[in-house]
């Protein structure tokens, strides 16, 4: 794992940091992180990004390269010598965590992970919380549509390049493999996490040969199995190509196009001359809609490869996520405290997130207070992931793909479905 | 500079360069990396990320654990054990780049950056400099539009915790700074690029503290200098706290709500008690179109805060920017090619792109093949950055900076405008 360094915040979070320090406000403070709105497009979000945001809790500290650069900024010129002498080299995270399990379902106003620590830690990680737990989310809830839209068939990440830079589209092969896709074209994200990779031919294998079917001919004696790139040309010309030369590929991709026709005309042309077990991938600018729309038609698509739709979450880029102080302690008892800006309010309190099942669906969700009664047919969605700045366990991807599927299986249709979805209910139990 | 990995490519990249290597096929091969269609809200885009694209290509390699890696990768299981022992780990980039400066306006098929190299060199490659420059044009094109719509007031760049992880919002303080932005907040961008950085307090600052106006005091006796945040609870109420608390800040920031009203009470308030200096910064979801309305509204902000608007390009999260295979050499001769798939065809040859001036505004680009007659009053924008692998000038960030306000304000004013501009006429003079 490549771990974000201590600089990895913004400024006004040191200097808060900072503040803290000389006035010796390091009692303890619990924050909530979580998403304020759903977009418009989601009914529901597939929470991930959590190992990452813990394995960031984990290594934090600050070395004396990045303390010298802090000496040297304007904004932080008043602060004592001390605070960067003694305070930010013996700096660590040494607060208790709780969390949403990576690949379950979270709604609006849910905190996703509660952060209870001296406040100077609880408040300097604000800004790493929010952007390794948010951005993962984004991707694994508008995967999570693109599975349901695909409907069994397998879909293959392919976003590295429209990613906002590589490391965004590692992120996001992580979080579309835990939502259910099955594989990704990164191959630093392979190396990473061991996400299986898949990827063959562009269509420039093709055009740097005199002639397509060389192209392709060449490829499978090299590699024994290949996906042929149909449409560099005329996609339709080029299956009876395949099909007159005697190629047998495991499967085509059509990327671009009318998909539903073209697949209908290759799987004829297919079936007509032994080729039926050639499978028939669709790539280009799909996302769930299209994808829908695709199965809708019956078109002969075996699989998908997804990119942009999946590695920038394309229609909702960005989360309304917030890490809010809910509640702090002040001669020594905890006080739950609040914020009351128009359209941004907030809920004080140390809170809980239940989940009510009933015949094994999920019916609603209860955010109480910590400590409140345990709604009937209830469980607990915040787990305890750190104690003392310690972590309590580490999950495998494989573990948390698994979960990730049964629990948005649990998930009423009505809110999974891909157009004109219900809301999904979240009771709150907490007064203002 | 974070440079990335050699395995920061999709896997078919390297399949084809296995191929290529098996076949002998590394004659020269010029590649264009541009955008195929402008998104509906841009108009034109500022070329960025060349400069951190060539940081990549000059530190290209393999090494000994990524070959380890590669070697068990099951697609890859067939290619000769020569390709990992003596091809990979000699694998050096050696082409020829010709790129737009950094800061300069480019439009829809105009080539951002050519690459001319042995094929598996430029081939290889490919995702990578996509990544790259896309993302960062993104971020540029729509800094510049909220530096159009912010009409001279500053502007500070605060969408860490919005972006797609912390490394693509590094890389988008690095843009929006290039499109005039006057400050980030992110800590680390500020180290690595030297970007002024900015940030004072959150509401949690406010919070917690027992009273508002101590919270304000305690900051302003500690650093001095102070940006207070207005709307914890009520921002009208905070700014005549301020005032008779005889509290004198730099600036006040209102993050939500109707900043237009607000700030218009809170100007009145500060200016009868004294605060005539005292800044109005405004921020919250803000995008040009609502600062272009505050603005237009005469409200007295003097400057902006702006995240997810910027840090995601939130309106425009993705650019159709794809790297296509323009001429190849066969048996010692260039031969221009194209793909023909449908809506994704391309302009064969090596090109140059001219920026037709008439009295110091550009009026016209045209698109052409590179030694095809230099037409009437036109400059080149395709300038060669690299030579057999070797950069040929790293301009400072201020240099792109300034180069960006110079270059942008070149272009026709029907252009630059937030709404109802026009496209900018691109002459494309190669047949197909």
């Amino acid at each position: 794992m490549v771990v974000l360094s201590a600089l990895s915040t913004d400024l006004y979070e040191l200097t808060m940091v900072g503040g803290y320090y000389v006035k010796g406000m390091s009692a303890p403070a619990t924050f909530d992180l979580f998403v304020r709105n759903l977009p418009p497009t989601r009914n529901y979000l597939v929470a991930c990004g959590i190992e990452q945001a813990l394995d960031f809790l984990e290594s934090l500290h600050f070395t004396a390269e990045e303390i010298r650069f802090l000496r040297a900024v304007p904004a932080l010129a008043r602060l004592p010598a001390a605070f960067f002498d003694e305070y930010l080299p013996r700096f660590r995270f040494t607060g208790d965590v709780w969390a949403f399990d990576e690949g379950t379902p979270v709604f609006a106003q849910e905190p996703i992970m509660r952060v209870t620590a001296p406040l100077p830690e609880a408040q300097l990680v604000e800004t790493a919380l929010i952007a390794e737990t948010m951005f993962p989310t984004s991707v694994a809830s508008r995967a999570a549509r693109i599975m349901t839209a695909a409907a069994g068939r397998p879909v293959m990440e392919f976003g590295a390049r429209r990613a906002h830079g590589i490391d965004a589209g590692i992120r996001a092969a992580r979080a579309a493999y835990i939502a259910g896709f099955s594989s990704t074209s990164i191959v630093e994200a392979g190396k990473r996490f061991g996400i299986p990779l898949s990827g063959t031919m562009a269509h420039s294998w093709v055009m740097a040969f005199p002639e397509e079917v060389s192209a392709f001919r060449t490829y499978g004696e090299i590699f024994g199995d290949a996906v042929f790139i149909l449409d560099t040309y005329d996609a339709v010309e080029a299956a009876r190509m395949v099909t007159a030369s005697g190629l047998k590929p495991r499967a085509v991709r059509i990327d671009s196009g009318d998909q539903i026709a073209i697949s209908r005309q290759v799987r004829r042309i297919f079936d007509e001359h032994g080729l039926a077990d050639t499978a028939i991938v669709a790539s280009g600018d799909l996302d769930e809609m299209r994808i829908a729309e695709i199965i809708a038609a019956g078109a002969p698509v075996d699989g998908f490869g997804v990119g942009t739709a999946v590695s920038t979450s394309s229609d909702a880029p960005a989360l309304s996520g917030v890490y809010k102080l809910a509640e702090i302690e002040r001669g020594g008892r905890a006080v739950p405290v609040l914020k009351k800006s128009p359209g941004k309010s907030t809920y004080p309190g140390r809170k809980q997130v239940w989940r009510v099942m009933r015949d094994g669906v999920a019916v609603e969700d209860v955010l109480a207070l910590e400590g409140s009664p345990r709604p009937a047919n209830a469980e607990p969605l915040l787990r305890q992931v750190m104690k003392k700045g310690e972590r309590l366990s580490c999950p495998s991807l494989t573990e948390i793909r698994d979960r990730c599927r049964q629990q948005v299986a649990t998930l009423p249709r009505e809110v999974t479905q891909l157009v004109d979805g219900k809301r999904y209910p979240v009771h709150i139990r907490i007064g203002t």
